[in-house]
């Protein structure tokens, strides 16, 4: 392993119930600003769950965070949050939520900064207290100290780091009535998280090797029981237990990471509003396909280890993986090429001028320009 | 998963040369006393690492924390950190040494109350804050909130909780020159703390059945590469981090446990001095032939899934298992009966006759009394 440091304060708190105990997880004379996104939490309950347990707190509302949260949407809500003299945030929504109040939390902190300054820096120096009420399980926004941030007038779609919330709240009934589309994309979400911290050089943790496989596992194992029944509180809870755990920076102590097929899947979804998981499932079959040679050694591991593929020469169980793992992503009903949303060779074309133009080195080799991410893409046309 | 409530704040500080980091992870203002058990830490050079680190700091030093460390050893360092004036303790060496700290921590925060009624209440409600350098890995007490302390008049061993250290400073490198013997002790202490949280209801956690089984898993892997070599640096980095993994609250979360095999062995090592990972040795595998039947899913799935067990009734999966698992002990040049230590009936009587005194019902299902306790011993005899 290499040398690391981890600390994750977050205290999570998770269960039926659980979201009446805002009340005491929050001071009393503490003045919060809820943000949230559209309507859904006022037709599944949780809106008034939220009302009824910070009736004796000061609150004021932010609505209108959308999917991919746009950093215009942000300076407006860190205008009211300063104009409000709030002390503290709480995202109620999912993962687009959580990750534009994280940066929200920095824009009120650091009002002589933009917002976008700050993505484009990395890095939020300083924020003011925030926590999570998470009804949508995908990021893990709700356990980690990153967030990705949207610029509607640059088109460009970045990732920044932080402080981590203060708690999270996560109640498995409340993914109940997430739209099935949603799920899945939640669901490929989640196993590339894994992936992307682990489909790396072998051997660095037999642990976290472990560890990403169980997660990823746990999800092929109760994606088609999720399909059959949105309401089994234990598949659900496995859902969304799989969600925080894949993503909180637990299984990434100490080893290497490749973070390529988010890096390409974040400019479909700049360029064509692809929602995230799905633009994952449509790059990640191509990034292992054109790189299976750097990745031959995690490739055969997962393979025997979670799809049980033992038989037939290294380049046939490669083959057998791969497929296995579009397989996967088929089965949640997503696209896994660009041709299947219409796309071709000049959307390639064009993210590889856009990561040119950043002038990136991409993945654990730093060997992915975006010359390399059109060789990706062009194996998924 | 039931409800439940996480959170570790503990910030691990892992790798190669990483001691040296104590100077700024701790104020240059703090008066620190270091706590140390014997003089190991002065032969294999952890001793002169930390000086070094704390030469601006005011130190003062505890010696003489012994294995399952005494009641009677804390009170005198809860004097000596009171006449000092000490801010912060830090504890160098292994488990006990962290475990002892602990106590002492609690100690010094509430001089009006006597350590060991202290730990009789189970709980630490204040403590001055504390970290660790972790030498020895296997307890995981340094990124947990428990410690057991003995007391050596009343002949007894007990657990109490607390606080997390602040943080825990982890070098693979100081692991390689702990005696062998120890190291075996280290292993099965380990693998016996994630059965003690995995072996109980199945179907509670798809991920945490997996990330239990991934740690013991590797442990199991491992153990016979160590015995060949003990400074081979990757091999030694997954044994720390297994024994932080093992027992740092993640694998628990949402779900029942069952610390029978650790209860009866606290009983083996008050009376006879039995070295904690070794005592596990010797009860763990009567814990799971007496109560097979109620440990009957998870006996068979882990039997599957780590021991590769998947022929012939479930009877006999169930014998392979349990076989597989004192193999494994066994493998560690432990023992795993009573007679491998010169004890016999008279031993299980006498654990009936503590256990019954104090009238426990312990375990997932809170049936194992002090004569249950004695027939999983007649198992081991």
């Amino acid at each position: 392993m290499f040398n690391f440091e981890f600390q994750n304060p977050t205290k999570l708190v998770f269960g039926r119930g659980q979201i009446a105990r805002l009340a005491e997880l929050i001071d009393k004379d503490t003045k919060v600003m809820l943000v949230f996104g559209g309507g859904s939490v006022k037709t599944n309950g949780v809106y008034d769950q939220v009302k009824e347990a910070l009736k004796d707190h000061q609150t004021v509302e932010f609505w209108g965070i959308e999917s991919n949260p746009a950093v215009e949407t942000v300076r407006e809500a860190v205008k009211l949050g300063l104009e409000e003299k709030v002390d503290m945030l709480l995202a109620v929504g999912g993962g687009s939520v959580s990750d534009a109040t994280k940066c929200i939390a920095a824009g009120i902190a650091m009002p002589e900064v933009d917002p976008w300054d700050m993505v484009v820096s990395y890095s939020a120096k300083k924020q003011i207290p925030f926590a999570t009420v998470m009804t949508m399980p995908a990021t893990g926004s709700e356990m980690n100290n990153g967030a990705v941030i949207s610029n509607r007038t640059l088109c460009q779609k970045l990732a920044f780091r932080g402080a981590y919330p203060v708690f999270s709240i996560l109640d498995p009934e409340t993914t109940y009535s997430i739209p099935s589309y949603h799920i899945a994309c939640g669901l490929a979400d989640i196993v590339v998280h894994c992936f992307e911290q682990y489909m790396t050089t072998t051997g660095q943790s037999r642990v976290l090797d472990r560890w990403a496989e169980g997660v990823i596992a746990t999800v092929m194992e109760i994606a088609p029981q999720i399909r059959e029944n949105k309401t089994d509180y234990a598949l659900m809870s496995d859902y969304m237990f799989a969600a925080t755990m894949g993503l909180n920076n637990f299984i990434r102590m100490g080893v290497t990471q490749d973070w390529v097929t988010h890096q390409i899947g974040h400019e479909l979804t700049a360029m064509h509003g692809i929602t995230h998981g799905e633009s994952l499932a449509m790059v990640y079959c191509g990034t292992v396909e054109h790189l299976r040679e750097q990745k031959k050694g995690k490739l055969l591991q997962f393979g025997e280890r979670v799809l049980g593929i033992t038989e037939g020469t290294e380049d046939e169980r490669i083959d057998a993986t791969i497929a296995g793992i579009e397989a996967f992503f088929k089965s949640l009903g997503l696209a896994t090429r660009l041709s299947d949303k219409g796309l071709g060779v000049e959307t390639a074309d064009e993210v590889a001028r856009r990561l040119n133009a950043r002038g990136v080195h991409l993945g654990e080799a730093k060997n992915v320009t975006g010359d390399v991410a059109r060789e990706i893409l062009l194996k998924r046309l």
